[in-house]
């Protein structure tokens, strides 16, 4: 028995619109045995900032041979690509605005030009539906497209450091409203180099605290924790930090050492 | 080995209830092979035309075999009756309250009606769950239920035309915003006849051009063009038309050709 | 041919975040062949009386052997356990925090603790995964975990009666707005012992006639019905009745009966 293979989509299609449908559809009617994974499809319009954030706590956690659809931002210019490429067993197909180098910086794996008639209506579902057919079908990889030399490259802001300190900013608010930062916990760790530290946001008093769990502190409190992406989070013990403590998006958060 | 039986969902059970989750749980009981694709889930309460707007869109994306159930405002009348028919080797299934005439017009293919039993708690279920087993385990479809004769029909508001203009409305705003009109290709192309056209909407000054791409205009221009169904649609490249035209569902545009 | 696992979601997890992607893509890794079902990830955040609510109208519709992973509120306290047990032919997991004992109160049947590795990186994702996997396979489920004596239990308002009253209150506002209560047919008619009755809430006329369809009154006129899980519902016909009727979750209804 062939195994279905799995798609997993992560766009800004939003759950009103007919568009998943469509491509959805197209995938099904190119490669029947095919089980979907939506990641979400509530990525703010254009914004592949997260979408690359999503993509990159997700992947992993796949089994190899998976199909990960990534479609944000796909009308970025009037030369628009679709690319794919393959990364620890695992498949990566979306437009070629940078969003993958936003995971895979420099070190973006080979990578391919789909081929794409824009003469037909919605034509990225065929796309993709086309992409998938040839991986689930085993053909060779390599024949997808053809080879890309340099695909788009986006930089995001991050932290800034001296000996004393790590200047970052919020990137993420979850379902919780947790706050997460770009401050991981290998940079932490070694600008900390085991001192003291001192969070510092908005006119709160600092967090002089790592807490490994919600619970660490009484319901109300604020802590810090590095979370399961190993990302440093701000949050409130059975509360939401962010309406809470007034803390959004691209907010400065500040942790000095001592 | 059985191919899953694919089944798509277009209805306004939202995301919240436990509707839908019966609804999958009983057919999964009668037939376990089942791969459900869900359209949308967030059609407006009791709103068929926005229901066979996505139907109409998304249906010919699919592999043949696929049977759609749109369940929208099911307790239209005391004497409702659940139908379905067969068009190009889809199924359809739904409430006979008119919303598949809106696709299919007076071309309805022959429809039979299912059998409900009302006397059982949220008895749709075991109505939509008893026809795809039906059609899923390959029995004669002529025997899912009985002929029926006629079928409710509905009619939306049609545009407005005359040798030099034509009247119409939006229908539909779309996650990015865009507003999609009930005005399509063809009778566009019909009554423009190779003369110019000035599209007017509100107060803003009339589009003359018909892009055929988002990004055929500079970021933030307005511009007009046939969306992948066939329709025309007003956007702005990289912004939201319906919020920055104040541009909504039932607004009135108007071409005028010279 | 072996059948897909089903497994079933109830969370608070939303739509935005990338919580369900990592469970989903852990639970394919360890059994791939399973077909998930979301029931809701719109819970609101840490309720465990709506998760319970949803579960308890739910998980009767569904096959022998359905897995349902319900997972509201996992981090209740710094000694949170996961439990596993099985009713009906049917299995349920998620975190010991009173949810099941809204649905089965003292009469829980043998349930097991799940074991987690707390170091790992949002655990629970590895929990779900493995335990699904040993059910999946078929392996002896009194060896998915160590038996647990003693489950948390919870307790929810219960509507008070007297002989010739009930005082309930609504638990439950539907996508259409329909307001459901805490009293159901059983406990209705008992204390009814057929004798007229007079449903008040606010400061409306009451409502003296049980309905058996939503259509059964005029439209835009106010009914009360047992609905599809037999709990007694009030709803206006065609119309939104939590919000004509400004009818809450949380506020009291009385039934005299005369």
């Amino acid at each position: 028995m062939n195994e279905a293979q799995i798609v997993t989509f992560i766009t800004d299609f939003g759950s009103r619109d007919y568009y998943m449908g469509m491509i959805k559809g197209a995938i099904l009617t190119q490669h029947r045995n095919t089980n979907f994974v939506d990641i979400t499809h509530d990525i703010k319009s254009f914004d592949i900032v997260q979408a690359s954030f999503i993509l990159k706590n997700v992947y992993n956690s796949f089994p190899a041979g998976t199909i990960h659809i990534v479609s944000v931002n796909n009308y970025y210019s009037s030369k628009r690509k679709f690319i794919a490429f393959k990364h620890n067993e695992q498949y990566f197909i979306g437009p070629d605005n940078g969003i993958f180098s936003l995971i895979f910086g420099k070190k973006m794996p080979p990578t391919y030009q789909l081929e794409e008639n824009q003469e037909t209506a919605f034509s990225i579902k065929d796309v993709y539906a086309k992409a998938i057919q040839h991986i689930a079908t085993g053909q060779d990889f390599e024949t997808i497209g053809a080879p890309l030399e340099k695909v788009v490259q986006r930089i995001t802001l991050q932290p800034v450091i001296n000996r004393f300190q790590i200047m970052g900013s919020v990137i993420h608010i979850d379902q919780y409203q947790n706050c997460i930062t770009n401050i991981n916990r290998e940079l932490f760790e070694k600008v900390r180099d085991d001192r003291r530290f001192a969070l510092f946001f908005k006119r709160f008093n600092p967090i002089i605290r790592l807490s490994k769990n919600y619970y660490d502190v009484s319901v109300g409190e604020t802590l810090c924790l590095f979370n399961s992406a190993g990302q440093l989070e701000i949050a409130v013990s059975m509360g939401k930090a962010s309406s809470l403590l007034n803390l959004n998006i691209d907010d400065t958060i500040q942790v000095d050492f001592m």
